[in-house]
């Protein structure tokens, strides 16, 4: 793994490598890892390197072509078998993100459907379907935005939560999406950035990215929604998801669920831009969405100096769960749905 | 001022100066301060050396004799006119602590009850109703804690957000006063503390005390109290408070309207400690308390590291008001209040 400098897309395929913006080091730095292997993938997945469910779900896909390009297999039955050894092993780096194993079981479906071909060529598919899932990923977001412009108007204050933005996408951002979108037709939107604590995408990548797109952005620590909320200044709210459940629960980053409380303590929508990639169906509500617990050192110590007292107990759920009943409306590719029918989101 | 390392209580009035616990430097660090002069005493403050409506007042009340003690003048009248100015000085280090004020006036009212007395049995006066404000503070933080005790049982867990702790008082602490008496009783609360961004009184200051005191406490971020409650390990919120208004509206550290929003969505009582110095019947409603803002930086960069990219705009208000109708009742030493009834808790 070696890094440069240069400023480009979070996830990139170029030559023979993937290139990762290394996203714990924004916003003061702008590190580009060249990642080989597998091993690299999982650990860039796991540290937040790269991070938000589309980008994971293309990083797991190259990491599992990194996984299995070099690897020698008699047949295509003897190849299958390892790319599926591979894919478990990389599922295995962030337990709540559902677009990571939707990214690995599409890759092994596309190769099952290429049949008993030659080895080398069932490889070269790996690597088509990788490219495909980002490609896709662009237009899905372009597609999220273009429907959640029609629930905003110009002029309005939007707060977010966490990065559900470009650069946790191939382009656009989920959440975010709108906003690109609108300053394309010359609106004037202002957005509000939660921090997000304890690891402050928010503040290290909503504020980076509105701001280097010359869109009206305003950092608040996540203790402050609530009142800006009370001061009028929000009139929507629009979040990302790492995975909706068939009931419309959803899970994201946390703090998430506290922001859709006191939205509708202010009469202010709470839509979620989620993917159909997001949207798992086979969990029947969000009670069944397992929740990572981080290192404590993450709250402790995180921000470059300890604010905590040695061996204070703490507790670091990564993600919660909105229940459906505080979402106004879910927001895919495909439309807009109310939560309770986000069954019908797919095709 | 010089430092040493001992450690005591946050005010403390000893030989000829006052020493004050550097809160800023808390929790790895505990440096005391030596301080002398009324500069040094508005400086302390205006940093958050010293923090806490009722240490502040107490902070103040010293510093107000530090500015007058080696003044020279002619008579109690000339005296007096020396002590208002100084005292106005002091006023301007914090435009929100009322007891800050309070403070000051109260030693103002005792010089004017001392009359035509030589200048230096009015400066003897100053300095003994600054010990007077400290020992009738411990007092009406054991009676605040014995009041709330009433309202807990013992099991509960109780979540606070801010330090309105011993660190911020002579002994106690407002709405942590009853930890510490639960502890004396042998019961078994579990206190939930939000580390309070941007400048983490929770994490460096609640955590820390309790702690010391070996109370069971867990430090988590703002953002995580929304699921705290949702799992039902919140049976109730105890927070202190910088200003009550007559109509029961609170002013208290920021993110403390966002609590008792979500507890009233969760059902879960809200409480606040109050001393009655911290009371202003002259405020008719929260809206005409000013809310201080203060510097980006302590979101950007205030935590050892830039965490945000430079140039981003920041909202960074330091309270918030929570109306009275999400405020369960206000614990004074007088009693406890339904907050459109605080006009009876003061004799």
């Amino acid at each position: 793994m070696t890094t440069s400098s240069e400023v480009f897309a979070p996830v990139k395929w170029e030559g023979d490598a993937l290139l990762l913006l290394d996203q714990t080091r924004l916003p003061v730095e702008t590190i580009v890892l060249t990642i080989e292997t597998a091993e690299e993938v999982w650990a860039a997945i796991r540290h937040l390197q790269v991070r938000g469910a589309p980008a994971i779900g293309m990083a797991a896909a190259y990491g599992l072509y990194l996984g299995i390009r070099q690897l020698e297999a008699a047949d295509a039955g003897a190849f299958r078998e390892l790319l599926h050894q591979r894919a478990d092993y990389l599922a295995t780096a962030r337990p709540t993100a559902v677009n990571l194993f939707w990214a690995l079981d599409r890759v092994k479906a596309r190769i099952d459907q290429e049949g008993e071909k030659p080895v080398d060529v069932l490889k070269a598919a790996v690597l088509d379907e990788a490219l495909a899932i980002q490609r896709e990923d662009a237009e899905v977001c372009r597609t999220i935005g273009e429907n959640l412009l029609t629930l905003l108007n110009d002029g309005m204050g939007i707060l977010t939560h966490c990065n559900p933005g470009a650069l946790a996408t191939a382009a656009y951002g989920t959440a975010t999406a709108p906003f690109y979108l609108a300053k394309e037709r010359g609106w004037n939107l202002k957005v509000y950035a939660d921090e997000t604590r304890p690891v402050l995408q928010g503040a290290r990548l909503t504020a980076y990215e509105l701001q280097q797109a010359g869109i009206d952005v305003t950092l608040i620590c996540d203790n402050m929604a609530a009142m800006v909320m009370a001061q009028g200044k929000v009139q929507a709210v629009i979040v990302g998801t790492d995975r909706v459940a068939a009931n419309g629960d959803v899970a994201n980053k946390i703090g998430t669920y506290g922001v859709a409380v006191l939205a509708k303590a202010h009469g202010i929508p709470f839509y979620v831009a989620a993917p159909l990639s997001s949207i798992d169906l086979e969990t029947a509500t969000g009670a069944e969405i397992p929740i990572e617990e981080r290192p404590a050192e993450e709250i402790t110590h995180g921000l470059g100096k300890q604010v905590a007292p040695d061996g204070i107990q703490v507790y670091n759920p990564a993600f919660d769960v909105t229940p459906a009943a505080y979402i106004t409306a879910i927001v895919t590719e495909t439309g807009i749905f109310k939560p309770e029918e986000i069954g019908k989101a797919k095709p």
